[in-house]
């Protein structure tokens, strides 16, 4: 990565759209946490932008990573998004059920404001959802009502800039096709309605034709193929990807790293989750579970280097699998059964079961994203961002770069850049007060 | 620590005695292990020095480490100890239930060779144990006795260098007073046959004296006393403690990382083990399970720095017990409940059923600490070795320090150092090909 | 068992007085239930009585149990008690934290009305609790105060009849002694302030005086004590206990009897709870403890015979821990790890994991023994009830009897006695319609 | 079920054939038991027929079972049976890895000393297995070469009686149709080789013809038509199945009893497998799987009566699910999520992780259906033998009956049976003795 330069200080007061296409589980969640926060009604846990602290040794040490970067605030956020569905994001929040009526009612008021705006979406990409509130004609045609939308919303609420997190639906699996091999070749695709053409690529499309960066949520194709890394690149456009790393994925590149740490061995790795929000429902659909399974199924070579340690992992039986199940609602389980073994060969065996949720796990990355991808942006980075691969489960790096799927390593990669960050701050800063 | 200089190539077949003052599962299965891995019976599993890589971006990325660094190999160490029971390794090894008949056949003329030197024991340190093979006299004497053990058992195999490592049983919980805050004062009680000198305190005082590293496997106090830092200062005498970190501790400082990574706050962790071996047995003594237990309860608190976060840290119930149970022989079972929150403080839940093998992962933590403490005590280090931290629960540091308990962190550290040795090495086999 | 006889149609509208020692989760929550279930606000999940159904193949076959039987019912039900904490049963019952508000506010004035009556407490025997609201005097002058206080309540409240179910806390363990050999005896420590009498002892003393069963939900000496079983026959009273048979233990009566239906063999059972209520604050004194631990530890001979099978239940490790663990509040949550052995001795292992309810599963069996217990007293029974055991962890049984522990063979117990309830019953109202 | 007469006493000495088509893990487990116990090498643990007492308060009360009973003893059994891998039963077992070394070397020339017979076998019905040691021929051929084999091994083994146990794997799933109508529909089929008859037919069908009852061990449609019911009761067979109770499915007929005797709700029960066996892989296979899907799926309704308890059990999300996983080997694993609610509806949470050994439990089962089946052909029984429900996940009825899944019902009934059986012993005796 080069080296940060350029990072203006942000000017008071500057908005900055926060516009997410999805507005269920995650957004909702995400939007009534950040109101609840300005009312000092709850703490904003599990969100490194707004609790981190620079850890190096340098003269950071112990600061609050919010005051030494600029970052925008959560009082300078301003959220909005589209679904399918119609509701408010407040009966939204109701449906989801994840948090309580005592977080959400006295949020009523602001968040019953926010609608969302009608929908790009196809049955075809995600099979187990429908809703009215969606939008018609050409894909062509929707690219360009998701940028009026976007200029509009921008316009309406004085944003200075904006960013675009999905928060959507895990679509149907799919590789990359002619469509998607050049800038080109995609846009002749929207023209003629092309079926391989997935409604989060006509998002993150219109991201970056307004110049928004593209952050994704979910593990679907979306900003990844040429076709929009061209874009991105012609653009300067800073994007983030994929799949939020929550629950069972977020234990497992915990867990996996002490494994190779201490030079245990693995015969297998055996995941089951259940799980019985809107989330299930859709990934009970077998080509949506499939994009997640790809996005799961890789983590493990990554860390542990079987090409270097075929004693320790060259064989390893790893196997995940999802389960819509009522009952847990937004509650996530997982259960992991993993068998290790240790000096000469013997066996043991972890166990673990992770009642999570997953709303709440994935509702803080999204916020993060938003302020850390508008940090790059203003900063004139451009394409995926690595250094971004601690909040996601499938990271995208740049052509040739391996994913770095160890949660602790990409702390320290993150965090090696936070101090770029923090010393181009501190340059402008100086700059400023020269000049 | 000061950059290591120095630090001289072995010559080919010098001996290195590895003295362990108890001599039960851990310690039978280290040496049978390193004699399976001579008659490549068995892979060295969880054996840093043997099995494990530089894993920097530095010009040895990928290499061996035991490739680049002047180790001594398996081949070189030559295995003694003292144990009140007489049996010989291989019964002893039979008795402790750990390795099967398959793995000790082989390897039976080997290890019946390998007697036990009459021991250094009190019942009133360790209450749960007994036996005939032991050193009569004053303490004295048990310290000038174990002096002359080492001296004959080096001169006997040939050994040019010899390191001792505690793998004997947890003792009676104990502070520091008087007989410990100096030198002069530790002898004078070894004079008087002071009740507050434990048998383990003997054995450092005589590994020191006779030029030996000393590494410590349990969490007494041992080498951790002012008397004891002051010999090892001033004879020049790497130490290192304290207690293995296996099982819980070792999945605890992996997961509580995590927590503080993403923020996540805690509200509770409690940790329940139940074990059948010897070791479980002298535990079951309250006296002997406190000195377990501070040093099992000490690691949350460095790795979550509640201070800088009381609003996720600030208020933990911390609770750890351990309990004897014979149906799982050797195989310690751990089940931890972690009671964690996120985003406006939602509760979640980590269950961890952990079904290890206590002397399986101890065994390679034994063999690697005396091959490392070699290592340091040729670059000419001294004191407590803050790099090993990796391998303790209850990392001893120089006065002043912190210790390290975050299992990442702790690995950063250890490859930091073994960089520098790298260099040194390096260096040091230029200036020989000059010379 | 005597055949029932005798038993007498209700006379519609008599109320039935519930009088609880202890007025803590389990009363308040029991409380709290069937004021809500009478509002029709919830369903009286867990009790017998009022959805449970006739089983057997006679005439009464799939007829709920009280459309055949003359049971008191929800609406009969007037409670009191007494604690010597003074809050009303809304405050106990939010400082419970077991029902939420939305339970508790439609009931709020009719659990506003009911307050506990100044107690017989002291803290010898109890040691983690206190209160102001106590009762002065010696225990002859408190036993009186008592008789007075049911006898206020039942004339003030117009009830026909009364029963007493202890819901109070664990006391310190202790063993028949001198004052509780014989009626006279006890009568005599009464006077004497004898500090072997425990405050349970006092209130089953007092109920047994005014014709009130006694039911004893905790695993304290109480009613089991020859003096207070001399009583009882004296005066026609039912009794019962010990313990509700809650959480671990009936998962604990329920898979034991499968390890012996099918002849599996146990080589041990490791049980450990963690919870945070008051109870759990009570029995982390180890006095109140082993109280509680001989009531846990003896099901398991019982359930599996090893006199008849010692080559399958000869040598049993079985182990019982509970630990107060805040986090956990009301929420007890049990951890069984049970060492089974199949064809041939190979061992497997079944674990448990229980994330119960304390007071939830509770509440239902302290009104089921209440309504049954009248059931009995007006049928003319006298003394311990066996076929109650169904309810309860450590059955207590007429002299001579082994306590029946398999959840199973209690249910067919308890069946077997409310059928000869339903014959006696069809037989009364055939004699009332004959005369 | 009708009254048992006329059970004659056996003859000392007569020998008992059990022929077990598919000799894989289960069937090489069973018969390497039953030859250790002979050489009193191990116990037969799992076993009622060896180690099952009488339960009752009659005059038996605390017997053995075998002792009352005229039933075949281990000495009198002679396996054999059928496979299509052609390895006798010493090199099956050894491939199983079920049992030890330990336990197989002392029994090595009488393991190796039985040979399957060629087998019938069809890769469209158990599509993950194939081997050469098939039968040729049409069906009509492929049964009466079975026919022919079984009178052939009863011959040369002076067998004065026989039973089949089915012990092969499922197959795949399917419904009954045209050709298992009626017994005269079967025969066409046959001879017109019909691809709806499968090979487990094939092996009922000559059981049967050849007076032997047939007790089927898996969940396959086998005897359980309407065609092969007609042979039964024409032949005057004896019939069981399906399914043996093992596992998962015994836990949970082990605890829903517990639910319903307690009137607890239910949400939902997710239950996943991991296994790694030969078994694990053909139910890899989704047809295969469906069959066993059915069996596990059909206990929850008949054990907890949803009609009678809307309210506690009118919507349950039951899921069951199995994954093929190598590292587990034979030792099958689950894991069960049960969501049960109490007392106002307040949710509880029992988790179960049972690590089982499928062979070690199935093993028992299929000895003690062999000895019971016998016993029941020589008191003159024919058809669905509903008493050894017990032993089965999905017991076969009569025409009309529901099956019972409680496991504790089914062990009531089978006592109740074993009871009929004593009496008829003994009065058989007393007749003996008179005449």
């Amino acid at each position: 990565m080069k080296i940060v330069s350029g990072l203006k200080p942000l000017r008071k007061g500057e908005k900055l759209a926060v516009l997410m296409p999805g507005m269920g589980a995650v957004a909702t969640t995400a939007i009534a946490g950040v109101h609840a926060v300005r009312k000092k009604l709850a703490q904003p846990v599990g969100s490194l932008t707004q609790l981190g602290h620079f850890l190096d040794d340098g003269h950071n040490h112990g600061r609050l990573i919010k005051d030494v970067l600029p970052l925008a605030s959560f009082d300078d956020l301003v959220f909005g998004g589209w679904d399918p569905i119609p509701d408010d994001v407040y009966a939204a929040a109701c449906r989801a059920r994840v948090l309580n009526r005592d977080h959400l009612e006295p949020l009523k008021a602001e968040l019953e404001a926010i609608k969302p705006m009608p929908a790009v979406f196809d049955t075809e990409w995600v099979r187990r959802l429908d809703g009215p509130n969606v939008k018609k004609g050409s894909l062509r045609e929707k690219a360009e009502a998701l940028q009026a939308d976007i200029r509009g919303f921008m316009e309406k609420h004085r944003c200075a800039r904006g960013v675009m997190v999905w928060t959507g639906s895990t679509e149907v699996y799919a590789e990359i096709g002619p469509a998607h091999a050049s800038l080109e070749a995609f846009e002749a695709a929207l023209d003629r309605n092309d079926p391989t053409i997935a409604p989060s690529m006509v998002y993150a499309y219109a991201a970056m034709k307004t110049g928004l960066p593209f952050m994704n949520g979910a593990p679907n194709l979306s900003q990844d193929t040429p076709a929009l890394r061209e874009l991105a690149e012609r653009e300067g456009i800073v994007t983030g990807g994929k799949d939020f790393k929550t629950g069972q994925t977020l234990m497992k590149t915990t867990i996996a790293p002490m494994l190779h740490a201490r030079l245990l061995g693995l015969d297998g790795w055996f995941s089951t989750n259940i799980l019985g929000n809107r989330d299930g429902e859709v990934l009970d659909d077998a080509a949506s579970f499939k994009t997640k399974e790809v996005s799961k199924l890789s983590v493990l070579d990554s860390i542990l280097s079987p090409k270097q340690h075929p004693e320790l992992y060259g064989d390893i039986d790893h196997k995940v699998t999802i389960h819509y199940y009522p009952p847990r609602g937004d509650n996530k389980e997982g259960w992991d059964a993993i068998d290790l073994y240790g000096w000469l060969g013997y066996p043991m065996q972890i166990k673990v079961n992770f009642q999570c949720r997953d709303s709440i796990l994935a509702a803080p990355l999204a916020v993060d994203l938003a302020i850390l991808a508008d940090l790059a942006q203003r900063a004139g980075e451009k394409g995926p961002q690595e250094w971004l691969s601690f909040f996601f489960k499938s990271p995208v790096t740049a052509a040739g770069n391996g994913a770095v799927h160890d949660l602790f390593q990409q702390q320290t990669n993150l965090f090696a850049k936070l101090r770029e960050y923090a010393d181009a701050a501190a340059q402008a800063a100086k700059q400023a007060a020269v000049g």
